[in-house]
């Protein structure tokens, strides 16, 4: 029965993970924290002219999913996906670009992230003096 | 001298128009609300089991871009999209759908979408008494 049993459990894992994305449906795809087959990741992120987001109108908005593929409206969701593992999701961590050369210019551009990194909640805003400095932050993340 | 900076301008916005999607970066193309071109939409949702999506594991988390295009990891995107347009991206006013029959267990499952819709940020969050009746609700749009 043991022998059984695991060998059930095998059969309906197999067959979730063959039909699942046959279906074409996330709600017949495993990819749930629960079922332990990857924990979702999954960004809406945003950049607008101003010092806070509650208050700068939002002038590109781009998607970004890393699991269990990278893609996205992202322009490099295969370079962000990488960064932000390499950071282990913490955007404070993107070091800035060596060589990345920026005016002082003050404008003020505020970018958010939100959504689920690894199966955790992310919302994330932060403000740079202008679009040159938040795309020298990193390589692939806040590039968009 | 009117006539040519007509031109010059119906030039400069024809260029970016078919100039922007090849180089297949949001850098490059002008989805901005200050081009004037189209306000973007683009979301992360996510659904988990609890009251509060403070107090919920994210379960599974899908994107949704509805502008210019509708594409994403959600499992309907043409068919949320057109859901959200309908309803003037309220997610209050989807109406239940009519014939959804769902049981009274209370298993609250917790939706929360953040994103851009046609330029306004949106942040909403909403709990139901099952994932039955969250799905009863609209026809896409919830039904990840």
């Amino acid at each position: 029965m043991p022998n059984a049993a695991r060998w059930a459990a095998t059969l309906t894992l197999t067959a979730t993970a063959v039909c699942g994305p046959l279906t074409g449906s996330a709600l017949a795809a495993p990819h749930t924290a629960a079922s332990g087959l990857y924990a979702p990741s999954a960004f809406v992120m945003t950049v607008g002219h101003g010092e806070y987001a509650a208050l700068a109108t939002p002038e590109r908005a781009v998607t970004l999913n890393c699991a269990p593929t990278a893609s996205g409206t992202h322009p490099d969701p295969v370079g962000a996906c990488a960064e932000l593992k390499g950071a282990g999701g913490d955007l404070d961590a993107l070091p800035v670009r060596i060589g990345a050369l920026c005016t002082k210019q003050y404008a003020p551009v505020v970018v958010t992230v939100d959504g689920v990194w690894q199966g955790q909640r992310v919302s994330y805003e932060r403000t740079f003096a202008n679009e040159c400095v938040k795309n020298s932050y990193g390589s692939a993340v806040l590039t968009f």
